[in-house]
């Protein structure tokens, strides 16, 4: 049977501030740079969600991307739209809000959620310019 | 010698509705939606072909991009743009017209046709948000 | 005070034909080649809304984009998205649905929904390459 | 003499709160959902700045893109780039950073800023589904 | 009767060179920087075409964009497209090939070909962030 | 530990000609066709570097995408931003400037440069319908 790979697109915006609280503020300037600015800055994230399986013989699904979005949302993104990483969201607390420990986050939360499917990549976007990518390895 | 993958992205407008003739059609209105509406609906389908290869060393190509371009009109794309694939594609015949679906069947017309090169990926988006990819395997 | 023009993007579904039900099947074939194919076929439509006004005092907006969002889906999205523009939309009923006599239909229903606000334009994508605006005039 | 349009697209992060200091949190609340939640979100906002003139008959330019570019990011958007719209940014100060908002502000700068030459529209996308333009009217 | 304005996409790739064969080298170096790189540099074009018009009564279409797409390929990129803008194009010829020259020559060449029809726009693209816009005044 | 990838996208605008030096005119003709075109023609090229690695357990970062962008910039892109690949670049004499060979030329320059950081993949798009991607196998 073949197995082929699903993805639903999904955006969010959120505010964030690149920090590490385990470090002075004069180093966290100098490491980051305007991404430490104090009060905030934000982004339009875009996720893309990818699930991989063979196509249900009745539905010829891999997973009903409608159903996915509904998931995604409830389970993930309600609670970061609209919010700042760095202050709203307990999966975050003590950790630097960059996009790779994101997407982690992302990671942990998503792959029980969708089980017994199997959740095979995520990609998240900060911008146009930059995006990180993970598959679970 | 190096493997580099070139991609063909092509574009075709078709209906569908999402419909599994094996089932009621109470059944098929749950489980697919409004994706099951009688009268068909339809999408700017944008597909994305990749080939792998070593370049040829007189061509500097992996495959003729503006041959391949024609190579997929001629033997897939023309036979479904601006028709049905519910009603107007052979290949689809009995076969409820998901992106999953639809890509299986395009890897089966592609992939003998494109030999002795190697088709490595399908990409095939139904809308911005929802896109399926198959590597043949 | 200063007249802005605030915009909403959506996107929708529909399946159509371009057929002009008063011509003879030969004629339609020659005047709308592949367009007129008998079993339909469809797009990705995107449409972009704009409202011409003041910003709010209070609110700081010309208008809130999220409730127009939801009086444009009411009251025309929900209608065509995931239908036949030939078939299931009574508003178009002996049109031709062309780019040009759907977005005429669109303000005819949007003009008097929006009001007292002012619809200052619309714009409609069948696809990447093709689009149609219209300003009430 | 003909009258042609150029524009620069130009990004920048930010975070703001939709968020009007003159009335109290449960309105602030009721009147703007999550907009204003209160730890901020943000955007990455896509600025369009068009000026409007003659080509000049040595350099053929209208105006030097890329001098317009630098204008624009000295003058106004590194003062806003991965700042506060709410905290930071004085002209802003007691003003609701609703998108109108803040386009009236750019073009309270930036118009003075590029005299002589004319500044003839602004358009900013704070998602990529919504946004404002403004001609100075 | 309403007037709409319906838009054909269309790309071209090109080399050109920002030069005023009127100057010497040394202040074309000045002037323009590295849009004067000796060797030519490129750019994907995309140009936008606009016409204004009542929907025909018959057809329902301001003009065939299928038509109106080959009469824009025919009388103009046919003859700009895969060339050099300083040495290959005769209509050009001891121009200096900006953004704002190159629109133009395109509106010289196709308003009188789109007659009787009414070429109400053109919009040229040179990268994602630099476009010229003419409407004939 | 898990195993991240980043990418930073770039642009940059270069003219070439397709031409194998070791053939005849007659020959590059008939095989390039119009990307034989003599007197050149170009593209905006987009170029996205991507980064493959553990997160820093201080930064939270794979690499920093600011200093990356600079690094790409600076050993790369600087040489052929504005320049022709055909007669600009040393890196690339006598080798026919295909999107392939182009890519083979980028790989071998910045997979030293970014040691110990490893190079994972690079993706080249030449128009938006035709890239390349290599991946050092």
């Amino acid at each position: 049977m073949p197995l082929l790979t699903v993805t639903r697109r999904l955006t969010f915006n959120a505010a964030h501030r690149i920090h590490n609280p385990a470090l002075s503020d004069d180093e966290n300037a100098r490491l980051f740079g305007r991404c430490n600015s104090p009060n905030w800055h934000g982004h339009n994230y875009t996720l893309e969600v990818s699930v991989t399986g063979e196509p249900d013989p009745v539905s010829g699904y891999v997973i009903d991307l409608a159903q996915l979005k509904l998931l995604v949302e409830r389970t993930l993104l309600d609670h970061v739209d609209h919010h700042n990483f760095n202050l709203d969201v307990p999966a975050m607390a003590g950790t630097n809000p960059t996009a790779e420990n994101i997407i982690l986050m992302f990671w942990r939360v998503l792959e029980p959620a969708i089980r017994p499917r199997t959740l095979s990549r995520l990609k998240l976007w900060e911008t146009e310019n930059n995006h990180v990518e993970y598959d679970g390895r």
